[in-house]
């Protein structure tokens, strides 16, 4: 559980959608060694996954692991069931309401199994790439949580504690806008045209343009001023 | 996301042991309509599930789950590599080591994979059987570590907020002997017999009476005054 090189190690949350790409990107710049983590958890979106293994693998992610977890016997989620995506949602709507594209305790799960990760790894650092404004409803993506889970990876693991150090949660997106995000990411150099998006892609693996994250991303992108690379079915 | 009857619903953590099968029976006591969660996560002791459904069958759990979930990718832990588990271990070694059998982050990734199905079911209540007296070590069987995992679910779900409710991690074992944890259930009538325990059982599912787990069990059933039903290979 030690460190393999003098570089500080840490463990990042990796969809191949914009945020985690660009979250990537932050920390290798930070001097982290990355290791990524992906989730085949019986979404319709596994389009993800290849964006996934292909920005890894650009990014220079020093390990990359995709862990199969089959939440569609919890249910109870459009990426996960066969429920209808909600498509041209208003802005309105995406703010009041928790829509059904939201997975149960999606990032308590996913920031449980980076722990686990990171104490094997002996990571002290997990990032991942909430964004707490253009945060599509989810609870756990605000600050407050962040800050309840961190307790919970001191007072649950044994990382760091005999050293006296403790996992921290890194959210570098968390206070910025998706224009600022794709700001940021360009500036080290992402090529968006790698990662993906939509939650409810066509048979070529082309964005919907009209699901709520897809929504996001287009409007991030022209308050950024910069054309999306991805293709849009629509 | 509503409750299918008039009595409340609860997750329970079901390994299918003797602490989780008490823990059952607690629940079924307490009133309940109970959802069984086990895991398949690329353990060796598979004979576990077994055991799981016996008991969520036999004790009239509501549902049953076996959430497949291969930690085999993360690694370090002897119940998911092909590291030996330890034998023999004495109290004072129990106390101070945190054992190779440690799976990283586990109550976490449980409780996290139960409070998804919590949100789905319409739980409010989530029953763990952890035991902070006769622990083996794990950090994350301690009360202040239940309490952060609490928080986590209130500021992380939707469970419960409209209503001002919260979801309740309810550890009816944590300051219970492991003689105590018997007896209790044997009042409820629980067949021991149909429980698993070891941590490395035999071809033919025997306990092998040595890990840090039987090792519990039978002082458990040696300070109860009472023969433990399951067959051991030594």
């Amino acid at each position: 559980m030690t460190a393999k090189n003098n570089k500080r190690q840490a463990v990042v949350l990796l969809s191949g959608g914009l945020d985690s790409t660009t979250c990537l990107a932050i920390a290798n710049d930070m001097g982290f060694t990355c290791h990524a983590l992906s989730f085949r958890y019986g979404q319709r979106n596994f389009v993800e996954l290849k964006s996934a293994a292909r920005v890894a693998k650009i990014l220079g992610a020093e390990t990359h692991r995709i862990l199969d977890l089959d939440l569609r016997i919890i249910g109870g989620s459009a990426l996960t069931d066969e429920l209808e995506v909600p498509k041209d949602r208003t802005e309105a709507e995406m703010e009041s309401q928790v829509p059904v594209t939201y997975v149960p305790a999606r990032n308590t799960l996913f920031l449980s199994l980076a722990l686990g990760l990171a104490e094997v790894v002996g990571a002290l650092d997990i990032f991942i790439g909430v964004n707490a404004l253009d945060y599509s409803g989810y609870p756990d993506c605000r600050p407050e949580f962040i800050k309840a889970f961190e307790e919970v990876a001191r007072l649950g693991t044994c990382v760091g504690a005999e050293k006296g150090q403790k996992i921290n949660i890194q959210t570098p997106l968390i206070d910025l806008t998706k224009a600022q995000i794709i700001k940021k990411g360009l500036s080290l150099g992402v090529d968006y045209g790698l990662t993906h998006t939509c939650y409810d892609p066509d048979e070529q693996g082309r964005a919907c343009g009209r699901c709520d994250s897809c929504q996001l991303r287009l409007k991030g992108f022209a308050q950024a001023g910069i054309e999306d690379p991805v293709i849009y079915s629509s």
